[in-house]
């Protein structure tokens, strides 16, 4: 928490808090973490095959389950952003690595990460993420096929 | 779309407009279903396993493949509300049950829905629901264990 970059971080937009989210996933760094999310005790975290964790207590805790294997190798694939005044959906897919007995294994995972601008600057509040895909699924934007 | 109690719901609060959604599904009816998304481009959907889905065209279309099935049996088991004054985020898990050759199933979903307010009232503008599991996980609130 005394990293210049995590409080100039702090001020910056719904892209720079998001940012600091996967920075602090590569890193395994829960205080890091956790200062990406509002203190709002409504916030809510699903990690892929979970349950739903709700509150910041309870979502330090889940990071601190996942950080116990380490850091995290994730990194975004792709991102489509819906920014609003008040609040920011971003529709992310994330490449996330691992070792694994069978060797190094890549899964593609959905996710939905909202932010909401607080007088101290924008904060997640959500982060659904499925389960994971062994490819990456490109967005669809128009239908693939017309029924009539 | 001329339907009293659509129009009802247009005009109201999150909660109605999530009712909607879910009527509309229970219904299979697409128009019903549609008047219940912003209009934004950016609107985006995720069903379970499935990739994402972008733009009200393409929503429209993935909600066409899934109604070409008929109605879809789903209610909300239990909701947990972050209602702010311009966007309100809503942690669903429905139960969903269909008839398969093992007979009927019941699936629990992890979904997030996001809705925004707009100058014609609340409207979705997130869908994404997780692959379903076969318990109905509680919510986390507080931590299961202590580390330390």
């Amino acid at each position: 928490m005394n990293d210049p970059r995590v409080k100039m971080a702090m001020l910056g937009s719904a892209d720079e808090i998001e940012a600091e989210f996967y920075e602090a996933m590569r890193h395994g760094d829960l205080d890091r973490m956790m200062a990406v999310w509002s203190e709002d005790e409504d916030i809510a975290c699903v990690h892929p095959g979970g349950p739903r964790v709700v509150g910041t207590v309870a979502v330090r805790a889940a990071f601190e389950a996942v950080f116990v294997n380490g850091p995290v190798h994730v990194e975004i694939a792709h991102v489509h952003r819906m920014d609003l005044a008040h609040c920011a959906i971003h529709h992310v897919t994330e490449k996330v690595q691992a070792m694994t007995e069978q060797g190094l294994k890549t899964a593609y995972v959905m996710v939905t990460n909202v932010y909401v601008r607080s007088a101290q600057g924008w904060r997640m509040v959500t982060h659904h993420a499925s389960s994971g895909m062994a490819q990456d699924l490109p967005d669809i934007t128009e239908p693939r096929t017309t029924l009539h």
